[in-house]
């Protein structure tokens, strides 16, 4: 399958051109100036499609380098599956997922490796990647580490939170962290202090306050901040380099930047809940079905946290500034009816977790409409730096001869509505929708997976399977 | 003329790709997965000349942003003209350079402006666009401003050192910064407190201590790092953005740094002296010829800084966190004979300025030799930002179609010597070099301007008059 | 004159004692455990009068280290003479006051400092001693500083504002920095960048923003910060030690917070109404007499800054981390007849200028009963560290057996009702009142000037000129 | 017992006077001017003794707030019992102690509260307090808190390493803090990451490291930064006090000194041996008797730190700055005979502590003789400010009328040789000093101890029991 995409804006990291992509098979084969030909060959003439792009963005497709597709939790099971999240993604502009493999405490690593790839192969849209989660570290823990770099897992997850199920102590972080000092490897970090939690979430109860709202309460800025802050320093001490996910408060942004300023590698991401989404939001929340309980629709760890205190606009410029530097989802969707509904009276039993695998490259293109980031930030912060940070820059992340055929087509001059209501576009296996009613000034018309068109006009062309696991290698964002 | 440079390793700012380059005429008319075809059709048949860049680096041309060709000063001028500064830039892989138009305090800027122009048409290797000094600033600077952005120029130099020359006070400081922060031009500052500068220098003198040495001596980090905070303040009071040029002291960079975070846009260079020379250097400097007026040779300003104090490293790794965002040489030459010799007796009388034009890519390519930076980040410290900060990222700055064909082969396995000395490769019109002994595990092989091969294996092809002025737009690196 | 205050709580800068203070003459003879006997000797039946401060606080008396008494401004002198401030003074607890000797630029120095004695001596209620104004610092200038500390004058006030009239450029200071550091005294700074105001003034003057409040919106808080910071580093570059004066912007005290971190002796004053008033308390004034002039009541510089920027909230906490360790009042008023009201029109012509030297003690204890600081941090920053930064601890400034008998009795179960309406306190010589309507809830009761009693149950009981000049000595705060 | 103290230089916090000091039975009756009269009435007549002062400084007797009398450690016990240990503080011109009771995980707080009682009644020279270690913190921890006040303990140490002996996870420092904040109390902590120390020490040892230089090296500065934040986090989170013991590393001063800037009551103490010895002394350390186990000498935690970094000046500068506000000894004496050897072949097993209780007073008035200190912060850091932070402020820590007879005469002209050599002056019981060979300029004349004079010309006079125990407020240091 050859196509030509003429006539678009291409937009990468640090600029825009205008130019045609020629995608030959499975990967880019050229960009071209416009015009259709070259030196006097004509190429429309010598591919099977022609897409007209005039108009429109022609960016890297997205990678969302956050997901729990069918994560385990409380007996439960994340809702989207392989096939429905990165069917979900695909509809959205994302091309790439980066999966978390969880290891609980006490499961053998590889085994779980291994069931992680029999859960995603043959059943996705998009091609994926695994990051692993390395639960309660142990000398075989590190072994492991070894073996799945070799596999193509180059970055491992680490919990400073949940203990006696992902918990690491911090002994067993430095340990880790030595490791991939010597491997090379990435360091992410679930930073918030387990153990404050904890009791704040019991006391919490001991009082009544069972109501969704309370767990935001029970997770304070503090929290975040001070495990950020130790991460950040058992990274010093180790000389391994740390990428903190799904940050949400501004003090742990702050903590990030004074790490950077010194030259520690330190990196960052945050996710659309923290730039759109408040505490308020959770606290005010009500409905016809679910009364108070309504809230629950927004749990997620890092949680939602305050507008008063001003996160989301230090969140914003954390992204121009780039003390942040990836924008991720954390998507990890589940039902109200039968998944979140299990915390009604206790909150602490609501499974964690918001969807947005889908909207993502919409949520944050809104931005650009907000003057918040620049068109490449955009590129940057959804594709090419997850790319570079994750190690498959050059396949992905870019356009440019001899990268993955991983190309959107985005329309500033479309219109996006978010949710299940009538007329809108969700695709995620979720009964409700955590941006019920985002409108977005923007829409994704083409999508390209590895050369073959998956997603045009709201309607997807691809088959289970079409995605392929990559292998990742070293991080290609170390200073 | 069309070329084709096969099977190089293409760097942009954010990685690289194993990748042919099609130039047609003046630009780059397409990147192609390399093997010399596409779709069947044979594109080496079809050029002029075929380059083979195997096991070499295809990178856009360097873009030096800060030069004084020809600049006038206390009776003399700088030792380098638009023709031979600019044939030994391109001899260095730098196809583009912006000149800054001197304007001292009572001259009329346009005319200027104009004299500027006639100096370099017709005499220059490569592109060449212009920044404007504005000495002294009135309200008719402030109508110059907006009549010069018409022309190309979109950035304004303001010194806060140099009374009666170019100085302009804070108040008049201030009516640049609103004008700019109107029109969407760029402010460039010197930032050294002039005031206090000149007072030590007037009693170094009088102590009887006029060598060389004292004039670092006489201009100490606190002269630098106040300037440069003052100027970020004034810049948030205007709400301009802002460009510190010749970044030295690490004081000024943890300024610079801060703002930064804080989401101004300010923004800095460094230059290649304040990587790897000090003031150290310049005090033992002794010469049978030159005895201590030796130190002479690296009089500019600002100035060297002492190596105890731990500027260099912490300029490196400004450059790393991205706190300084440009390297540009500050190329003002002088030669000893005639013109740093007025300085004799009284160092205050030396020509300020040392001449690098020539050997910028090379000293920062032995950077990434060195493991300071990384190779992508070399070409956009040197090429790619610099096209964006000044505004002319997409024909400058990137290899990509559509872009100028400004295109170097570096090769990583040859070698450079740098002087005047037996064997070396100086082409600056100067009597001395002030890298004298530098040795680089690097070459700049083939050098290409528009289109034109300008130079090869360190032969000249080019002719004076081929290098095009190129009106730029307002910055495109803004947050 | 033997007088024992019996039964009194003495506080002093660390903490309380219950305690007795015989005063002998000039002096504290003794501070003893209460009971007025010692060793069977009866202290009571010994001594001239015996004054019951049984649940009253013994206090040094307040010194004032910024007052403005006469000073000539525009044609006009301040209204209080050295008779009419120093007795206000008396009233509000104060015993001495640190008045500045006016140097305008081109007067000679010791002529004006003759003439302040001229003005002051047998006119005052209350001891006092002078700061010295330096204005267009001249190598006289130097020699005048050496002089002066031997008549007791050893902190010297320089501005970076007011051009023409006190200004001195950034090598001037430069200057008189280089000579404190030799002398060992101190430089105090009015630290607003001038040039950058007086282009702002000319600005909102043009546009017909002719009204009191655009003299604080012409007076940014940019302007301070940067002048505080420039003023840092000069002091840095010399070594001299820096005393900023009047501090209202929360951004001076971070960079005066960030000095004092790193060593530096650097240190600085708040006042009252820096603590109680904002901008919008002068933008919303008006009266049926002078209308939107209303707001010229509170012009003075620096001026009231913005409530919803948290300056106040700042300067609070800034006098609990001792980043502020004095307060004084900058008393400098001007009535509004005849003096505020030349300015109607064009707020520039306005004198600046509040006055509080009467209140100050009052409106900290205010803070007090309001939680902001604790009981001996309100003698700390009004009498204790004013008179070890100042030279004259051990005579004032403390309870201690060689004091001077300067003592106030304040009651924390009095009231005062600040102002010129009825039943109001006010004795300064102004029409007006700055802080009208003010009420506090604490009261002084009796004022002893070198033993002798000048105030008693709001009475002035003393003499036109019981006050005397001291001589003060290198401050004693340095570390 | 009454005596009259005459002609000495009383200081105190904020500075000197020239004044008599006349002690009545256990408490000082009054401070005078000098002359040994009051209104005609002859004081040396009256008294029972007059010791002449002339030429000698009088200061409040040393409070030493950090001591380990009879620690139970490992099967040992620290080698000082309370008799041993007050007479050498005695010796020293430490007049109060605070020694730490000891709770081990599992043991019963009151219980050993009340063991504590037994050891040290009817056997001190000097008075002495207790704080309350809490290791492991429970309900009953909590319960245990507020009863303690009532006896006069009102401070709480918390250890953040050594698990199962002393440490509390997060979650238990939370509670009690939670409980501080409501009750007033002051929560000390020994901020150390211990989990990050115990894998270290267990690399260090299955590495065959086992000398006691690797004591040092296993407990990195990085571990007490971030035991330091984290803990601050903590208490901003709970609004509870903070008091960092034993601080030694530079880089937990600047968290201290930002957590303060911001308003937050955090404190800090250092102790000499951060002042003066470092890790690379200890490397070095060898001898006849012990080879290179002599390092074990300086084994203790926090641990000495490399003289390479910084850290000792910046200890000094912190206290200038009060980011450090107290001096304690941290006094936990072992011999090396039968103790320290313990660790011989394992540096994990050498007792942890140096003893300096009777050398804090001289150590640090050597400060001031080499400039670090002034002679008022002298009596600041190590009398005025432990007393007002722990409580005892009014009867200790301060001349002033109604204090304890806590006085020592200490003389700027004697000289004292530290050490158990020839000639000098050691009377703790160890068979070693920390701080043998230490040379200092002054010298501890003469002691009074609630008025009896219990130390004169380095003799004892005092009796076993001579000391009694203070009840402590709450700290009267907050802001």
């Amino acid at each position: 399958m050859k196509t030509l995409i003429t006539g678009g804006t291409v937009v990468n990291a640090t600029g825009t051109a205008t130019a045609d992509v020629l995608i030959d098979g499975d990967t880019i084969a050229a960009v071209l100036a416009p015009g259709s030909s070259l030196l006097g060959f004509d190429l429309a003439a010598n591919v099977d499609e022609v897409v007209d792009a005039a108009g429109k963005y022609v960016i890297p497709g997205g990678i969302d380098a956050h997901t729990h597709m069918e994560m385990p939790f409380g007996g439960t099971f994340a809702s989207d599956t392989f096939e429905t999240g990165t069917r979900a993604a695909a509809h959205g502009g994302t091309t790439s997922i980066i999966d978390f493999v969880v290891q609980y405490a006490g499961e053998n690593i590889l085994d779980q490796y291994h069931l992680w790839h029999e859960k995603a192969a043959g059943n996705c849209a998009v091609d994926y990647g695994f990051h692993q989660i390395l639960s309660d570290v142990q000398d075989s823990s590190l072994v492991a580490m070894d073996e799945l770099i070799n596999e193509g897992v180059t970055s491992f997850k680490l919990f400073m939170a949940y203990k006696g199920v992902f918990l690491s102590d911090d002994g067993q972080i430095v340990k880790a962290m030595q490791r991939a000092s010597e491997n090379g490897s990435l360091i992410m970090m679930h930073a918030e202090n387990g153990s404050v939690i904890d009791l704040l979430v019991q006391q919490h109860l001991a009082r009544g306050e069972t109501t969704p709202f309370y767990h935001g309460v029970s997770r304070p800025w503090q929290a975040e901040e001070e495990a950020t802050h130790r991460a950040i320093m058992l990274a010093n001490l180790t000389g391994a380099p740390l990428y903190i996910v799904h940050v949400s408060a501004k003090q742990a942004v702050e903590q990030i930047a004074a790490a950077r300023d010194n030259g520690q590698n330190v990196f960052a991401e945050t996710c659309p809940q923290y730039l759109y989404l408040s505490l308020e939001d959770q606290l005010g929340a009500t409905s016809a079905e679910w009364g108070d309980f309504e809230g629950a629709k927004w749990v997620c760890s890092t949680p939602l946290r305050s507008k008063h205190e001003g996160h989301q606009h230090h969140m914003w410029q954390g992204l121009r500034t780039n003390d942040l530097q990836v924008i991720s989802t954390d998507h990890c969707p589940f039902c109200m009816k039968g998944q979140k509904d299990m915390g009604i009276g206790n909150f602490s039993k609501i499974p964690n977790g918001i969807g947005s695998v889908e909207h993502r490259m919409d949520l944050i293109y809104q931005g650009v409409v907000m003057g918040e980031i620049s068109l490449p930030r955009w590129v940057e912060l959804t594709s090419t730096t997850p790319a570079r940070m994750f190690g498959i820059y050059g396949k992905k992340g870019v356009i440019q001869p001899g990268a993955d055929g991983d190309v959107v087509i985005y329309d500033p001059n479309g219109h996006t509505s978010i949710g299940i209501g009538e007329g809108r576009t969700h695709h995620m296996n979720m009964d409700y929708s955590a941006w019920e009613g985002f409108e977005i000034d923007g829409h994704v018309d083409t999508v390209f997976s590895r050369g073959r068109k998956i997603v045009d006009s709201n309607e997807y062309l691809g088959r289970k399977g079409d995605g392929a696991y990559f292998k990742r290698g070293l991080s290609q964002y170390l200073i």
